[in-house]
């Protein structure tokens, strides 16, 4: 029973067939956490994508720059390929429009994001994060203070 | 003025510098799009690193289980450092679990998350999101169809 403990409290590196396992992913139903987090970041690109868009047309074309705001006051944009199937059946304006994103939101995905830097970012964070997180409890919990100096 | 439209619609790589250009990311507030991106990462991975210890708990430690499953039921995992912030004040119990998923967390960003898989995932979900929704334009605006043939 002694290892029931170990197991819990020990520094563990995640075996590969652990982190793997189905049955760890319920919440996921069928997907991976990579296929998880692209469809996330699909719908980021896409959000980028229109705000690309947009800052090009404020300055080049006016017109549809107001066209667009006004739909992206109705429309979310937390779906990103719903955005756009209701972009294209607008108005053939809006279609073009629509067109542009799909071309804006590939290259950014495939050229512009800085893959390598969010992996170096999302490292930084987690050590950041979870220092700050045991530091804060420690200061917190230090005799110090005036609270829980009792326990 | 004819650039105009052609700006708009002929296909552009987008260059760096308007790509990193900070007014087009004012909805970021003062982060980076991947600073954004790897901010929604992080607490997915804490997401998974929950899934993952209680995945171990379950067939090792049935009672330490059932404590973070009611602590579940009463705390969100939308910010995972608030998560944990909390579960560490919990009771000494919940700070070892806690530990673990800080632990765990780390470990599965740096050493098992596929980042490689990510980047491309993403990259064919969007040709195969661009594809899928001019296709479907396509097909509702086809002869065959009796929808918007007059147009």
């Amino acid at each position: 029973m002694q290892t029931k403990k170990l197991l819990l409290f020990h520094p563990l590196k995640l075996p590969k067939n652990l982190s793997r396992d189905e049955s760890l992913y319920e919440g996921f139903g069928e997907a991976s956490p990579e296929a998880k987090a692209s469809k996330n970041l699909h719908n980021f690109f896409n959000y980028i994508a229109v705000k690309i868009v947009s800052a090009q047309l404020q300055s080049y074309n006016p017109e549809a720059y107001k066209e667009l705001m006004e739909f992206l006051n109705t429309h979310s944009l937390n779906d990103g390929d719903k955005f756009c199937a209701s972009l294209m059946r607008e108005s053939s304006r809006h279609k073009g429009l629509a067109l542009r994103i799909l071309e804006v939101r590939s290259a950014y995905c495939k050229h512009d994001f800085e893959w390598d830097n969010l992996k170096r970012l999302a490292s930084k964070m987690v050590d950041e994060s979870n220092t700050k997180l045991m530091r804060e409890y420690v200061l917190e919990t230090s005799p110090a203070t005036e609270k829980e100096t009792g326990k």
